[in-house]
């Protein structure tokens, strides 16, 4: 199935969602009906997909939590990507980039055997360091651009002497050599005073949002500053849907959470 | 044990080398005699590693290699590192960064877990995206910044409004916020003409070194401009001491070519 930006505008229409739900399984911080079971982190994931799955058009893993703990944690990764739904992207959170021999064993891993739709990638090395994900013509490869944390200023945000960002170059770079079907970006929504100018160098491509929630991120700017017509945006949520805090049950309070963030979404989308 | 500057120098002196051995295992082109292993990564390392120890001042285990494999290859990871010499630093280049909860996690997995004594990692989400990393203050953090492949003249080259290079940029910004006994920065041999700037703005520190071999690095200019008092070099050698040609036995063949490389560096050293 090709999951182009076509594919997405028509999800995303139907689900009148931008919602990407940000899996980080954190063993210390997961629910604790999940702990006497011999695959933790399945049960949760697949618990989490099973509340959100009407809203979400998007799974974001965060390949860092599962790493931490070994052998075992690649195991339940790929367990979990068996209940991800077929219509949904699934994002491999694993911001990876190497020269060329190096890269082509992460995108074998991640694009052929985990059979992720998108990976997250460093733009530091350049283009031919992303080249063996871009050879795989039907999946995603979202590039680092202008990140949600506090130390995008100590790069990103420098000024070149050609007048632009660091992080507006690697906008302009990547998108004169990668079409809009096939790259996508991450830009925080911690920097919404940024979104218009990001929009005059990349129209067409979708952003992959970060920020929203627990990091602090502006919602109702983001979508009204960074939309576009293909709608452009999956907005992450991660721990503000997954670590609910206790009401009812888990799996009210996570379907309630994602529910929650897909209409206030529908509605600064305006459809 | 604790690897810093002076007990690396203390290891070079003792062997007359700057060499890091490389092990990027590739099942397609490993020595046949390891196929019919049930565990042909660990036996083919293993043997690398026995070949080499007496020359060898570290060892750089690429996670690319062993991811690509899924869970089964980072078993083989977690087998491997039980034959690097306790003496040898033990290199995990697996070019990690994120968010800081999430570099946490990758700090876990590498420098607790696998109880590696360097990671390499990518600086573009700049400084609060490795601290994870530098909490680990017996732990060495080797940021990419001038990086071997072509690509490094993408971003890594461009020059920034205030007359640095982004990788002069990033080492400035880094050798100010960590000591020169936590910090190594990667330069790549396939860019000599930089190594004297280089050492102005990093005197003390470390360089980790690719590019040699295979990418066509000039080893003599590496080491007569970029050597500090504290020797400040890894040259890292990976195909072209792992893959050598067949000429008498595979064990011999690596011996050799470490060998050759040992002397080389003690020549060009000068000591």
């Amino acid at each position: 199935m090709l999951k182009n930006r076509e594919y997405l505008l028509n999800e995303m229409l139907k689900k009148k969602s931008m919602l990407c739900v940000g899996i980080d399984p954190d063993l210390s911080r997961i629910s604790s009906q999940f702990n006497s079971s011999g695959f933790p982190i399945v049960d949760f994931a697949k618990c989490i997909i099973e509340q959100t799955c009407e809203y979400a058009i998007a799974y974001k893993l965060n390949i860092a939590f599962f790493e931490s703990l070994g052998p075992i944690g690649w195991e339940q990764l790929e367990q979990i990507k068996e209940f991800i739904p077929k219509e949904c992207l699934f994002i491999a959170d694993a911001k990876r980039a190497d020269i060329g021999n190096t890269s082509s064993m992460y995108a074998k891993y991640f694009f052929e055997r985990l059979d992720a739709d998108a990976i997250t990638l460093h733009p530091y090395m350049g283009l031919d360091s992303l080249s063996p994900f871009l050879e795989h013509k039907s999946k995603w490869s979202i590039i680092l651009a202008l990140t949600s944390n506090p130390g995008s200023a100590d790069f990103e945000k420098l000024m070149l002497e050609n007048g632009r960002l660091l992080y507006e170059e690697v906008l302009t770079h990547f998108s004169e050599n990668i079409s809009a079907d096939q790259a996508m970006f991450v830009v925080g929504a911690t920097h919404p005073d940024h979104f218009l100018r990001i929009r005059s160098i990349v129209p067409d491509h979708f952003l992959l949002v970060p920020g929203i929630g627990a990091q602090g991120g502006d919602l109702k700017a983001t979508i009204q500053l960074g939309k576009n017509d293909h709608g452009g945006l999956l907005i992450n949520v991660g721990r503000s849907i997954i670590y609910p805090e206790s009401k009812s049950s888990f799996e009210k309070d996570v379907q309630h959470a994602a529910k929650y963030f897909q209409s206030q979404m529908q509605e600064y989308w305006g459809i």
